[in-house]
Order: structure tokens, then C-alpha cells, then sequence
């Protein structure tokens, strides 16, 4: 029998919670024994929830009790989940979390600090909700260098921009309507702006690339600023608008990570990826691309992702021997200004004035329901920045969108 | 440092080879330890191989050697495979296989002998080459209920189906550009009759349900009869053909599988997926569906899982406590005729004589560039008996394509 804690019954811990009830025996034989949830720390009043006994306020007595062996921190935020994860893991408990911002911002620490006490700390839950991911990159891709990750990671974003581009709404409707649903906070700006995707692109190519990526370096870009008329214009050239967290994995373990909205071909695989869905393609390079896709938030996928980490600690008690990244020098990142890419660009200039600049460009043509005052082109691949400083030979810019690259 | 032993020195067994000599480091790094090939078994005559001394035709020089600790197995076929992983895991080897028709009829045997002898055997590389799915339907979604695996399983007949959908070509000219290709065997009978999905979804299945799935008991129908024309027929309703293994798993482990050739809407994940990509969705009851992608075989993605599998086994070494599943009873498959469906038939009656039968029966309309004498019509969704005794009833049968239950 081994005895667990939930710290923060939110969404999610109350979603372990009720995993673990209904799902116990199940649970129990996977993990090799029986697994109880002997504290709830949450410091609201649970007073008549029928099992009002487990709730606490108080995390000492949960650090003292020497039959917890797994802590799992639900709460989010970095503090104090931070503090309560490293004095767990310190204690000798094992500690599995679903809390991205703590990850990406303390992993190498907690991860070291786990392996040092001979426990575990997981987080698979920590990207892509009940998706596979971090598992996967870590053990089942094990023999392969990770190339390139390539990753729709907010679900949020890519219900926005689904709506857009099926059915033709506006940023501003679209994020309405994804409130409405609840896909959506109150305050969105974690969402639209890529913080959430930033925070899941670091961890994932901390754990690709063997070495922390800091997230405060990763140009970030959210959605706010694509308009319906440039989702219409990437439609009209073939290609979809998706929020996509990139990273490419030289064979240094330098890492370029980048969150922006690129336009997706429609052949490839993640511009099918609609709605709140997420899915993240990585480029091995013995297997070449192999794709994750599923419900990347919600309160009983993500919490079947912690239950799994639960699950596999209680089959680990005691026999930790994951380090899955370390901290590092900060030269780990490569310049933004080493990256070749491609645009679709609308621009009020005319097709002369753009082949003029760049012969290169494919310039759309035919039937054209938008605004014929605009040329609408994809540029060629080049370094980004000499690129960049074409489009603003040509003028006129409305907008540039980046095209994901090959 | 772990000694390994290579069984079978065929595409995917070089596949291996290579990988563990261009990866060495890093495969050292991620398995704790230096892993070292010892021992290459193969009767074919490797002499002019630039490491020939590794060589051998004699297996019982390896299971006496000690210092072997673990036996990868990339034989395939059932003999001497099974006697060789048996004996291996008996001495207290761990096995790596990439053999699914050998885990698929001895899987429980060899788990178990693997259990009692404190070692792993992993067969990560025996379904989807090197997509990750053996060790995320086991770990990572073990706090759910698997409910369902539906899966294009087999490369070959994808790129058929994809080139007859795509390209407009029959059968056999798909066929015959596989062959070229070299996707399909000069014999391709276990690819396009279905016998290869058939071994993968009774192993997916297995460990879903922890009970042994009799691939014998399995129907199996190929995509021989698909003709252009049924590929057709279902474009003009929303459809793609796909040959899908597919099985539902219902509370009391027991499981309903079967390979056809079925229709899939074009606005599902699984219609996406083109040319010899796998992909397998697996329905969980906490995360709904997820999706894995890749190719599914291929000497280096199939070797890169079988790796993975290597540098599991080297960080467990001693320390298996895995049961994926169990032998079991007979009773576990529940009959086809307990089964509900829906179809898309071609008939040469006419829509009153359809509607006449199955008044809620969808007939296609409109544009319709193909033999204008035929119906095209979807069923209601009804147990496939029943539906199937109507469509005998309207009669005048071209074809039937049954539609992937939502």
C-alpha cells in the first residue's frame, strides 16, 4: 500500500481524485499494490465533501507523514508548488505534477534534486495534458537524435483559429465564443499570446536536447495579431494558421525554439489538427517524423497523464534513475538570426512591384475573392533575416505570416 | 557494460547494428551503461562484413555465455525464433523483439517465463515499426480504461488505398508501383489480405484488454476486393477506404476485433493519413482519443524502437516486474454478431427500391460522374445481421464497404 497527497484540488486534482476512486483496483494492479489518497491539501473550506477527512491545510503534516511516498502538486503557479516540490522530493517522496510553469522554470533543479534522494519527479501531464509525449521522448524514442519538434500545444488557440478559418469569424468573435465554451480564461493573455505553448516548447526541447531551455529566450509571438483576412490568405495559397511551438536540435544540443502562428500546408498532418485538439510531430532521426495527438487540456485527460506518473513512481519507489535534462551554460541557444525561412505576405504593392524585388516569389493568381487592392505572395526560403528585409523592399506590407518550414 | 547478442542479421537486425554503432554514445548515456554488440547469429556468410569475428551460426554459444544480457531477436517467423527467446529468458536474458507474429502467439508464455525469471521481454518494434504505442498504451494511459484501438496497421495497403484514392489507379497497378517501390513482397498476401494487421491489433488488443487476444479468432478481410470503384463510390459520400484493425474492448476485458477495409469520414484524423504512414488512435475513458503517427516500418525506424527496448532492458536489467497480459480463457471475444454498423453499398436497384427497404437510408445525389446505372447508398446503423439482411433484400449487391463506427 503506498498513501499519496494532492496539493490543490482545482480542475485537475479533483480530477485524480476521481480517477483514483473509480478507477481503483484497475490502478491498483497496474501499480503492483494498492494505492490511497491519504491528504488533500487545498486551503478553501471542503468541509462537506464526503471525504471532508482527507483535506488539510497544513503541508507540514503531509511532509512528516512518512507513509506518503507520492506527492502530487496540482496546484500551479511557482510558488510555494515549488517549495512544496523540493522539500518533498528532499523528504524522500516521489513528486508528479502537472504544473508546466514550474517545469520549465525549476526542472533541472527538482530533476537533480529527485535523482540525488532516489526518487522520481514526473510530469508528463506538464504538455499535452493526457497525450504520451514526455514519456515517449524520453523511453520509446530513446535511440533516436531529436531533430525538430514541432507542436500545436494550446488548444485554446487552435479552437480560435479553427473557427476562423472554417467558419469565417473574426479573432475577436472567435475568442468570445471559445469563453463561452470555457476553452477560454476570462483574461486570455496566457493563451493568445503563446506564454502556455512557450513554457511547452521549453520543456519539450530541454528534454530533447538534453540541456534546459529557458524560456525567458524563446521568441515568443501570439495569435492576436492574425486577422481573418490573412487566415482567408494563407487558405487561398494552400495552407492553414496554426499557433506551432518549433524547435530544432542541432547535433550540438544547441537548440533554436521559436512560438509563432505559421501557416501549415494542408497536406501536412498538424493542419488537420482542429478545435481544441493538440498534437506534437517529432523528427527523429532514425524514425523520421512520428506524431502525438489528443486532447491536450481538460480535467480527466490531464489527469489520467498525473495518475500514469502515479502509477509508475509506485512501480519505482525507491529506483530513480531519471535525469532527463541538466541545467547549462546559456549558450545553448542558437540565434535567431542563423534561421532560414519562407513568408506569405500581403502587401498592398502589385505583383510587378514584388517580382521586381524578388523573382522568386509565387505571387497568388485567379480567382481572388479578397480585397484587389492587396497582392497576396509566398516568398522564397532564405535567412530569415534577408528575407525579411526584401518583404520591406517591396512595402506596402499588411501583414507576413511564416511559413512552417519543411 | 551490457553484451548483446543480434538474432537474424535481416533489415531490421543491420537496422540495429547500425544504429548502436553510429549512437553509441549517446545510447551509453541514456542506458546508464556501454552497450556493446557481442554476437551477430545469422547461417548466411557475413565474412566479408568489416566485423566478421561477430559473427556466428551457433546459438547455444551465446545462451552459454554469460556475459550476454540481452538477446535481441529480429528473425522473425515462429522457428527457431520461440525456442531462442524461450531459452534466452530462461538463462536470464532480457529479449527485444520486433517479431509480432511470434508475440502474437506466444506472447503470455513468454511474459510469463520473462516474470519469473526477473528479466523483460519488449516488443515496442512488433506494431507500428517505430511509432511509440507498446509502451504508451501500457505506461502512459494506464490510469484509463482503453475502450477502443482502431488503426491502419500496415503500411503497404495504405499506400495502395492512398494510390487508388489519390492517383485514380486499380488495384493492381497500386500494387504493382507498391512492388516496384518496394513497399509490397513479390508475395504480398500477408500485407493485402490482412494477415499482418491482424497479428498487430491481436497484440494491441492483448495488452489493452491483459488478456491473450487469439489472432485466429479474428476476422480477417483484406483489401483485395476493394476496386477502384468502391474507392470511388465512397470519395463521393465523404470517405476515404482504409484498411483498419480495429477493437472494441467492453468492461469485462473482452473484445471484439476484426480487420476490414472500411470508410472513414474525410473529417477524421485517421482519413489524413496517406502512402505507408501508420497511425493508431486508442479511446481512452479518462483522455478520449489519442492518435500515434509515423512510419510503421522501415529498417531504421523499426531498429530505432527495438534500441529503445535494448536501453529499457539495460536500466531493468534484473528488475522486471512487467506482465502486459495473461492466457486466458477462451470466452474473451465477443461474437461479430453482437455487433452494430452501418455500410456504404453500391447496387444496381434503384433509389425507390432502396428507400422502399431502408427508408432511412442516405443515397447519394447530385453530380455523379460514375456508371449512372448504380446506387450509391449509406445505412442506417443497426447490428450488422439486421443491416446486412436489409441490404440483401434490396439486392442487385456491387459491393458493401463497411463505415468506422464513430
Amino acid at each position: 500500500m503506498v498513501k499519496i497527497a494532492i496539493l490543490g484540488f482545482g480542475t485537475v486534482g479533483s480530477g485524480v481524485y476521481e480517477i483514483i476512486k473509480n478507477n481503483a483496483v484497475n490502478i491498483s494492479k497496474k501499480a503492483g499494490q494498492e494505492i490511497e489518497i491519504k491528504y488533500i491539501l487545498d486551503i478553501r473550506d471542503f468541509s462537506s465533501h464526503p471525504e471532508s477527512h482527507l483535506f488539510t491545510n497544513d503541508f507540514t503534516k503531509i511532509l512528516k507523514d512518512d507513509e506518503v511516498g507520492v506527492v502530487v502538486e496540482t496546484m500551479g503557479g511557482l510558488h510555494p508548488a515549488y517549495e512544496f516540490t523540493k522539500s518533498s522530493l528532499e523528504a524522500g517522496k516521489n513528486a508528479v505534477t502537472s504544473n508546466k510553469e514550474l517545469v520549465a522554470t525549476y526542472g533541472p533543479e527538482l530533476l537533480e534534486i529527485a535523482y540525488d534522494n532516489n526518487v522520481n519527479y514526473l510530469f508528463e501531464a506538464s504538455v499535452g495534458g493526457g497525450i504520451p509525449i514526455i514519456r515517449p521522448i524520453h523511453q520509446c524514442l530513446a535511440a533516436n537524435n531529436i531533430k525538430r519538434i514541432t507542436g500545436i500545444l494550446n488548444g485554446t488557440t487552435n479552437y480560435i483559429l479553427t473557427q476562423m478559418f472554417r467558419e469565417g469569424k473574426s479573432f475577436d468573435d472567435a475568442l468570445s465564443d471559445a469563453q463561452e465554451k470555457g476553452y477560454a480564461e476570462r483574461n486570455p493573455a496566457a493563451d493568445v499570446e503563446g506564454f502556455d505553448a512557450c513554457r511547452k516548447i521549453a520543456i519539450l526541447s530541454s528534454l530533447a536536447s538534453g540541456r534546459q531551455v529557458d524560456y525567458n529566450k524563446i521568441p515568443t509571438e501570439g495569435i492576436t495579431k492574425v486577422t481573418l483576412e490573412d487566415v482567408k490568405a494563407a487558405g487561398s495559397m494552400g495552407y492553414s494558421i496554426k499557433l506551432i511551438g518549433y524547435a530544432d536540435i542541432n547535433e550540438n544540443s544547441e537548440v533554436f525554439a521559436r512560438v509563432s502562428p505559421m501557416a501549415v500546408p494542408n497536406y501536412h498532418m498538424l493542419a488537420s489538427v482542429e478545435d481544441v485538439f493538440n498534437a506534437i510531430m517529432v523528427r527523429g532521426d532514425s524514425v523520421s517524423d512520428v506524431m502525438f495527438y489528443g486532447k491536450g487540456a481538460g480535467k480527466l485527460p490531464t489527469a489520467s497523464a498525473v495518475v500514469a506518473d502515479v502509477i509508475d513512481s509506485v512501480k519505482h519507489l525507491q529506483k530513480s534513475k531519471r535525469i532527463m535534462w541538466n541545467d547549462t551554460d546559456p549558450d545553448n541557444m542558437i540565434s535567431r538570426h542563423c534561421i532560414e525561412g519562407s513568408f506569405i505576405v500581403r502587401t498592398l504593392k502589385d505583383t510587378d512591384t514584388v517580382l521586381s524585388v524578388m523573382p522568386d516569389a509565387v505571387v497568388r493568381t485567379g480567382d481572388n475573392e479578397q480585397n484587389t487592392e492587396e497582392t497576396v505572395f509566398i516568398t522564397p526560403v532564405g535567412l530569415e533575416d534577408d528575407i525579411e528585409a526584401l518583404v520591406n523592399e517591396v512595402g506596402g506590407i499588411i501583414s507576413r505570416i511564416r511559413i512552417l518550414p519543411e
